[in-house]
This record gives structure tokens, sequence and C-alpha cells, in this order.
């Protein structure tokens, strides 16, 4: 099953979803921006699609449209949007709910979202990205699987409240995770260090987390409930009181957890 | 140039340390530990090498000795050791300073440190595995060298003051990620979601991370300041006040350090 689909957006989510739409065979038919210049660098990457600046869409021969902006412009672009009779309207986001698209002139709405984090700079590989859906329409659910499937063999259908509290789990595992490589870095470059010592250990414990399980593979300090250590490696960060505390909360959050 | 070497341990660096060694051509004379049923579990995968139970070594033929037991245990080991003359003993430690070696009846001590987390049930590379190096003694420090380089390509000499600062660091790196990894499966469990669906995520990020430097990979609400998605999570974890307060410290370090 093929779509006819508009690009609502010019960030890095249209930026990679549109091509891959178009490689797996559906056709672009707008995309949507603020500026001429923004939409460019989208559509010279597309066969056929238009540009657009304004959000009139009534003589679009689109059936779905995808919203693909920073949150807080999903709903203001959901209610300004001129549908098609019968069309669906779509939103890209993680985190925001399914009634964003509620006041919109859409027949039918739903969730697309690719549970990745994108940058312009770096290629992905969709056949591995998870496509979280979400409908009320069961016609449209199935569309909506179809269209994921025809990108990657990760589907999975969650409802705006869980995914919710997958958005909460993502920033733990993702952005949480990063920024303790980001203090870790810190650390090393006000000790004149080199940071690709660390390396190989990050790169192992990681495999090792998702592979076991991040429980069983924890180790250090805390997990061994070395006092000494932990009180050591807290007065060593005394030159900066909120890593400090950082250090104190995670490792007595570890100790409480083994 | 090849060395006799003792192994004192009978732990997760010494199971893998001690085939390695014997691989890269040098000769394990002896592996200590308390018990027999202990030792074997090492001797086993070794050629030559001998059982001890106790600390007089004065009939050995090693020139090396490398303490690999818990920290705590490394200076009783390091007191009670009974050596043959010119030798030079080590301990693989992390956290733990040179000075706990300086009672020993040792000639030279000195660190050998591979920097990467073992387990019995994981094989590990160790031409990736980084060696932190250090001895007072310029002959010794030059040995150490060659030892490290037999077995890895990445030798590093870092005195005891700095080891410790990298050790603060890869308890953020690599204990303190794996727990914001905890944490988030326990997210997705208590929600009744697969966590299958952030390996991805997390496998992008981190890679990211790694390329780039971790301030550049960083995405997110607390990056992008977005108070009502940060305030939002943070209600969403009442019902676990530490790990809000998690939430909240670690986000707003991120903000402080865009």
């Amino acid at each position: 099953m093929k779509f006819k689909i508009a690009i609502l957006g010019t960030g890095n989510v249209a930026w990679h979803l549109a091509p891959a739409l178009e490689e797996a065979g559906h056709t672009i038919t707008e995309v949507y921006g603020r500026s001429e210049k923004n939409i460019k660098g989208i559509t010279q990457k597309l066969y056929t699609a238009e540009s657009k600046t304004d959000l009139d869409f009534t003589e679009s021969i689109a059936e779905i449209f995808i919203i693909a902006v920073s949150d807080d412009a999903i709903s203001e672009i959901s209610d300004e949007i001129i549908l098609p009779e019968d069309s669906i309207l779509l939103h890209t986001s993680g985190s925001v709910s399914i009634e964003a698209l509620g006041y919109s002139s859409a027949t039918y709405t739903g969730i697309f979202y690719p549970l990745q984090s994108f940058s312009k700079d770096r290629e992905i590989s969709f056949g591995e990205v998870p496509f979280l859906l979400e409908s009320e329409d069961q016609t449209t659910l199935q569309k909506l699987k179809k269209l994921a499937k025809s990108l990657s063999h990760l589907q999975y259908v969650v409802k705006s409240k869980d995914r919710k509290a997958l958005h909460v789990a993502a920033v733990f595992a993702s952005n949480f995770s990063n920024h303790m490589i980001r203090l870790s870095e810190e650390i090393m470059a006000r000790q004149g260090l080199d940071f690709e010592m660390l390396k190989p250990l990050i790169i192992e414990t990681l495999s090792k987390s998702l592979e076991l399980g991040a429980k069983k593979a924890q180790t250090g300090p805390a997990k061994r409930e070395d006092l000494n250590t932990l009180e050591a490696h807290h007065q060593f960060l005394n030159y900066n009181e909120q890593i400090a505390e950082i250090y104190r909360l995670i490792s007595q959050d570890i100790i409480d957890s083994i």
C-alpha cells in the first residue's frame, strides 16, 4: 500500500523522514515550512514534492499529512491547517498527546512517532527505528501500521498516556546517561586527562547493560556499598556543590536498589 | 621481553588477566588464593601455574607479583607477602593509591590497572583495554610499559592522584549512566511497556556522544529548556521522591551547562 503524503515541517525529523518515505515507494506531494529556504533543504532531496509556505491544503492530493515540527508548534499548525476531506493528520512527537490534533479540520488523527534521536549530519537506518503508533480510528491505525512497516520492522501501538511514560524513560536512558558522560568528560578535562581512556569502559558497560539488564550490569563503589570510596569521591567533587549532590543522590539510589 | 609472573587473587580481573598474560608469552608461575577451589578455576586455564594458599613467595622464580583482589584486601596482602629480592609488586585497582604497597617487602612497586569492567561470563578483548601504569622507579615503569604493550595497544602513565580523579569520572560514565538505564527500565516495566523499544535510541545517543562529545550530542526537554515538559515529567515521577529529585537535579545541571 503506497500513500500520498504531505510533510509539515523542515526540522531534523522531516529531513530524514521525507526521503525515507519516498524511498519506500510513497509519494511526497508537498513540504510545508515557514521559509522557502528551509523547505528547499528537503525538497532538493525529493523527486516531485512542491514547496508550500501556507497551510491551505484544500487542493492537495495527499491523504496523509505528517506534522514534524517542535512540540509547542504542533497544535498551532493543527489548528490552522485546512485539509481536504477524509484526510489523516499525524504528528511525530514523543511527548505531545493525540489531543493536540483534536481541533483540526482532519477527519482522522494519529501519532506516527519514530523513537530515535535525529541529527541532520548523521545517517539514520530507519529499518531499526521503532515506530510508535496511535489512532482512535481502526482503519487509520491499520494504515499507520502499513506506513511504519514500509520503513521499519519495529512497530508498536502505544497510547498517549503510555507514550508520555515512555518519554520520561527515554529522558533517563538517553539524555541523562549522556549527561553522565558529559560530567565525566568535564572531570577528565579538569584533571588534564585524555577522555579516550574511558571509551572502552563505557562501550563495554553499556553493551553489558543492554544485554543483561542494567541491574545485573552494575558495578562500582555504590553497588559494593564501599562507603570510604563514596566519601572520598564526594570530597573530590566539592568544587561543584550541584555535581557533588548528583553524585550523592545517584549513589544513594544505587545502594537503595541493590 | 617475557616475564615470570605470579598472580595474587582469583576474582574477575585475575580470571581474565592470567590467561591473557600467558597467551602473550609470559609465564604464570603461581596463582595465590584463599581456597584451592577458587584457585583451580584459574589454574585449569593455565599451563604450568602452581596453586598457593600462603603468602611466602621466597622460593618463587617470579619477578613480577600482581595483586588482583578487592580494593580493601590489597594492603593486607601487600603487608603479609614475603617476596624474593628485586621483585616488583603491582596492584590492578583503579581507586587504590600506590602507597598501599608501601609497607611490603617488595623492592619495587607499581600500578598495572586495566581500565575495563570484567565479568567472568564475558570475553574481554585485551587489545582494546587501556592500561594505566605507575611506578616511582623508571626501570620498573619501562617493564610495566612492555608488559602492557604485550597485551594492549593502549598504555597511559597516570599518577595515583590523577587515577583517583579518573575513577570518579569512570563512576559517572559507567556506573551512573548504567543506573540511568536502570531507572528507565523500571519506568517502562511499571507502565507495562517493552524496554526493547528504547534500545535503538540508547545505542544511537551514546554512539553520537562518544563520537561528537556529550555536549553536542545532548537533546531533550532540559536542553530545550522546555519547562512545561520538565514539570510534567517531575509530576509523573512523584510516586518516588528520590527519583523525582534525581530528575530535577540532572535537568537543572543540563540547563546550567547549555
